[in-house]
């Protein structure tokens, strides 16, 4: 079998380098957020990256026990008793397109909204209109407005918009994120923005590709999920977890055919 | 890399054979509980054993959809929504020492307590009788006896035991399980063998070993997952499943600190 | 928490049914291939339906301990050593649009083909060469056709597709399948059907819906899984797997930055 | 169902606090790494500690993508291709016992060896040298010692002790740790600590329990898959990977039998 290559460690008996940085001097002297910036992203970040970074993260990290993420963990860890790593990675795999992931498709989306405004030569406010009529016509959703929650406003938004503005870090993704949500507020009815966007407009802002966008959800998330497995092997009795269910199918056969 | 080996699978451009058998020839002729046992025992059953696998598969497939495994496999269906594979993952990883694989340790306690009747020259009733007075006195509980709602009497056990018995399979491992139970009752109290004590039972007497027990139930049970998982992404929406929670942990800090 | 709601199993203390049948009526009578038909369809098999279905899950199983879902359980199992669940579930989520999911995709692409056929009121041979040429067209590859070490014929889909003549369950799906193969075989170069598209041709004629492409490669697989992680646990030594890899990125920084 | 309780996160449509502290301000003020100590151990760190769980962390995080859970990851990304959460799951499943998993029995080993030299009243060292003597008799290995590439020494151990010994961190754990290591060179041969071993050294001196041994390693670890996986997505064809494997089994049947 031919080795398989890789850009992203090198490592033998007397090194371990990531991305070319010696793993001895990151632990002596990096955050473990620099090292995530740094694994994504072949630099290390700035002192306003590295503040943006954490705070998608522990933005990220946990919302309470029982969305769908901690909830799988925890059937896992109630049930599986035998590995904490079968109930994290449990958890993990509820992350997708509708729990968390959506931050991957609003990259794509502020990808693809400011290709065209160069491409038509029309204003990011322009394209964003055109993007939001798109949408309601099609009746679909934009990825990265809206909560189940926090239908008004998610406070999580404003504090990293902030954040990126008071580091100079604010960009065009940013400003196309605000445009969308004002053409929808205009033109279909105010559906704010959500964590998961605004870590999309940012991460576009910091040069990072889509998948990032999921990605880094899941990592901070993990960190939750990690906390709630704990409490679960610590707190609960196993297999204290039944759903209430309700039949509506096909009655009793009589003749068991 | 040095090849890895293997004596499961022989797989060429003009070939595909498993144990020794053409793979085409076991499509034409055999069933999927034939190759499920040539899998794992390196030959096809007889028709009483495959009459035995076929009930321990379907009575371990699906009991409920609020089961941990069910549960689980939903929250993934409904909050990833980008793979199935995703959702069965999630589901399988709720299976284990609490969960399904009571099967394991069950056939681990029989295989222990048959060794014991044969190095102690006792019968199996005396073993198992000094099983139980051991797990009493150190207040454990015997895997593969109780289940949270077949509290009396699981009715799957007899079935599979009286198909054991229709086709000349009851054996020591059989016996022994009885044994434990009706020890249990004199010493202890009724606690009924449930499935995955007579599923372990059973595959002892076929002379399989202890990681099947919880094997057959992963297979069984992910037949019952996938029609789960399909229900849940055609009839639901997604994110539909959040868990109600209640907060008891430190007040909310004033200071921040 | 409003119960959940099912129409696949019915489970109380004092039963459990499938879709309607008591379970330990089909414990007694039917074979897991019963069930699992069972539990996606609604009903039970007919003679020539089971056989099919046998057929698909026997080719589904295992083709050897290096494809992917293979090699990711083993590796699992070689790690992680506490929880078979693990392995299993690392296995299952290796399988998804590159490896068993072509099935799904494959139906999809049946169904709207099919579709066309009756609204542009143009024959099957029509519509399945139109559709290659556009995919010719667009560059991109059918799913469900082309095999890395079968390039030449999948003997597999030959079976398959025999047994389904046998039966009288030849439909529109195995007839479209094949005019798509001929399609191909003119229009670009020959790149014969695979299993994934034998097995979406197939249950496209028993009225499965294209889910089931993916569901029952996973079912099939996780027997073939299972068999390897039993092996990997009593055949090899824990961590004894390393991949080669060459590192081909950035230099060791000088200074640390 | 009764609410699910928790001590970790209250959420609100108005308010997440982690622990009491309100999320916007651990955004604003905190890193990462200070929530993730928070998660698992309700207080903030001070800086010494935050310095220690952020060298643990990227200690931990990528150790070149031939490790089986990097491996495991790339297999998952390369076969499912559609969704970054069933890589990221993988290669998690991958951990345990004898991948990343040694820290939490190391810290039960640490934890029973101190609770000793407190029962029988002797040093620490003699403590350690009578475990080390049962487990040459036993012929088990010490979880945490020992490396496959890093025979002699791992230089990741000496920063992370450098590093709780500036911190005025270094306890009984540490203590313990060396004297493990001590007495393996003076009773058997030399063996040194490794990365678990000394994170479950540092982890008992800052008061987390056991299984925090392998939750953190997890956590740091996810990290690196990230970037693994999406190399893999961005670098790489679909199903490159396949592993060389030879036969060994049994031969050909010559009646299909």
């Amino acid at each position: 079998m031919e080795p398989w290559r890789t850009a992203i460690v090198d490592a033998g008996p007397a090194h371990i380098r990531v991305r070319g940085h010696d793993v001895l001097d990151l632990m002596r002297r990096s955050s473990f957020t620099d090292l995530i910036f740094l694994l994504h992203h072949e630099r290390l970040p700035s002192d306003a990256e590295r503040r943006l970074i954490d705070a998608l993260l522990i933005g990220s990290a946990d919302h309470g026990a029982g969305a769908p993420s901690c909830a799988a963990a925890r059937l896992a860890a109630s049930g599986n008793r035998q590995s904490v790593s079968a109930a994290i990675a449990a958890g993990v795999l509820t992350i997708g397109d509708e729990h968390g992931g959506a931050g991957e498709r609003c990259m794509e989306l502020i990808a693809a909204g400011l290709e065209r405004s160069r491409r038509e030569s029309i204003s990011i406010d322009e394209a964003a209109g055109r993007l939001v009529d798109e949408a309601k016509a099609a009746k679909t959703r934009l990825p990265g407005f809206g909560h189940r929650v926090h239908t008004a406003i998610d406070p999580r938004v404003a504090v990293i918009f902030r954040l990126a503005a008071e580091g100079g870090l604010t960009g065009d993704g940013i400003r196309f994120a605000l445009a969308l949500e004002a053409a929808l507020r205009d033109r279909v009815k105010p559906i704010p923005l959500n964590i998961d966007g605004a870590m999309a407009a940012v991460l576009h802002d910091l040069g990072l590709p889509p998948k990032v966008g999921a990605l880094l959800f899941i990592i901070g998330r993990v960190a939750g999920l990690s906390a709630e497995v704990l409490e679960e092997y610590t707190r609960e009795k196993p297999m204290r977890i039944t759903i209430p269910v309700t039949y509506d199918g096909v009655p009793k056969r009589q003749d068991g055919t």
